[in-house]
């Protein structure tokens, strides 16, 4: 059963998910590359393969077929209980129960290589799938936060090459995102404007880190990128609940991340990212108690942060939480700018 | 020139420092898993080829040659200027010059493995040496924090296979040292105690998550692993400072230290890891101003962190600071505690 732990000197939560792994030979190091691409027949996200995953959580209807699927993930890092079990550890530690939900959305039935290789229509049915199992799991009292991420290519964490994206529920709002939320207040409080909508507008006006505006969003390269060429995709219009997308900001989204990966993919090859969303906090109180963010966080503002994986995470980064970034972002931006895309916007 | 950032939005310093690379397609993956096994003959930091490094900084003698050597790193992440030019950027951001020093210390004339395949007087001549440029570094008043770290094998960052460790020496306390500095200051206040002996206590008392107890040094899987089989090396006398190390403790650490390299890899194989330093940070005030940390931080615990990196860090990780570790410290350590050493303490 996977548990959460916290110390008292990190003060970080972390999920111990045994089952996830269990003897020591399970770490050694298989130097096998191409394990990652596994031919379609024994790819247990291509359609036909139905039932090589765990029962399905939901789908996106095509005739007998599908679209989209999402089904829950066969090793959780954290699964459904009804109670948390808080307790303090030898008096110093604090541990719960593993409670959340781990979820795997199959972004399309066919073996193709990304994102950026489907069309306008199967990402916003993707987009379709993300904001109505948010809106699902979000109805759950004990999860607190819902975490939406992909992780493409072996260095970013993938086991399986299909395109997929992964939910976890959890029962915290974790440390980097209750800092981001309080930022957020305490600047909105002093100045009665979003955080993220000051830093957006200076970005457009300087232009320097600016890849592209495009269809209702700004992408743009973070003036403190910790990896080379990181960027931020924000919608244009201010909202703190991703959930609340219209049809025309889901198309205009699609187009946008097509396009972002696209230029990705143009300029620097098949690269291993992470694409992570940032939106509000679960704000649905607990039973009898209420929630930390029991008042919605209006002044949030959702995003996607998309992280390219090409350089090595050492010692100095883990030893102080403190980046060296090699690539400045004006360069990654004028790179991305300047890549011809095929369609243009 | 490299440079220092911080956005509102993440509070968070980064090193921009362009020197390291420059085109994207210096991002390409090269694919040759041998290039770290470089032979001997042309690695810049074996016996015999001494030229091919920056001019040194500081020797360890053995008659004509040396035992242990600290060169500039070749590519900085910060080099020695004399101002800072702190200054807003876009009204939001904040940016100063990369000040600081960046040394390798090469940690044997011979083309070994590892710190576990050197002798308990050649590991305290190590120890010797980072102590030696701890302590000239902290004279500088602009170096706020020194980090010493150890990134061993290719996953874990290092481009050379010679052992080697880095001395990085910021303008800054990075966020997650001082977090903890905080941590352990507001704890004092309240108890009387240091945070990280009561831990340290709690963990022998309860003995599960202890790899060994030897040499003045106390080596175990924290509650809170990160990663699987992280360990932590504390000294069992109190203190803040590691450059205040006696002889004796010298001589402890460098043993415990091979001991504990040595099990991880009779488990584990050659296993990449990081290895991190935390310490005091640099006391010293700023001309004219006080330093942030301007009475010594007493309540600190000085200690060594190892990290295997047997696990990818992926988008979950990256979106929130909350790590999924699928092997529970309590088999970590027992699975440690079982390896039969050659030679027993």
């Amino acid at each position: 059963m996977p548990e959460l732990r916290r110390g008292p000197t990190s003060n970080r939560w972390v999920i111990v998910a045994p089952e996830r792994a269990k003897r020591p030979t399970d770490f050694e190091r298989k130097p096998d590359p191409s394990a990652i691409d596994e031919k379609p027949a024994n790819c247990p996200f291509c359609a036909g393969n139905e039932a090589m995953t765990p029962p399905e959580i939901y789908r996106i209807h095509d005739g007998a077929g599908w679209r989209v699927r999402v089904v829950p993930n066969k090793f959780p890092a954290l699964q459904v209980y009804q109670e948390l079990g808080r307790e303090a550890v030898l008096g110093v530690f604090d541990r719960m129960r593993g409670v959340g939900a781990h979820e795997i959305v199959i972004e399309t039935p066919e073996h193709v290589r990304d994102l950026a290789d489907m069309s306008e229509e199967q990402v916003k049915l993707v987009i379709d799938t993300y904001i109505a199992r948010l809106q699902d799991l979000m109805k759950n009292p004990w999860f607190r936060y819902i975490l939406l991420f992909k992780n493409h290519g072996k260095e970013a964490g993938a086991s399986l090459s299909h395109p997929h994206s992964q939910i976890i529920a959890t029962p915290i709002v974790p440390q980097e995102v209750r800092n981001s939320l309080m930022t957020a207040r305490t600047y909105y409080e002093k100045k009665e404007r979003c955080l993220y909508c000051d830093v957006m507008l200076e970005e457009i006006r300087s232009g320097e880190r600016v890849v592209e505006e495009v269809d209702g969003h700004v992408v743009w390269a973070p003036y403190d990128s910790r990896f080379p060429f990181e960027l931020v995709v924000y919608p244009k219009q201010h909202s703190h609940d991703f959930t609340s997308l219209s049809t025309e900001q889901r198309y205009g989204l699609a187009r946008t991340l097509i396009r972002t990966l696209g230029r990705l993919r143009a300029l620097l090859g098949d690269v291993p990212y992470n694409f992570v969303l940032k939106t509000t906090p679960n704000p649905v109180p607990r039973p009898g108690r209420p929630g930390y963010w029991s008042t919605l966080p209006y002044d949030y503002h959702w995003r996607i942060a998309i992280l390219p994986r090409l350089t090595q995470v050492a010692g100095f980064e883990w030893g102080t939480g403190f980046y060296i970034n090699p690539m400045p972002p004006e360069s990654a931006a004028k790179h991305l700018r300047d890549v011809k895309l095929e369609t243009p916007s």
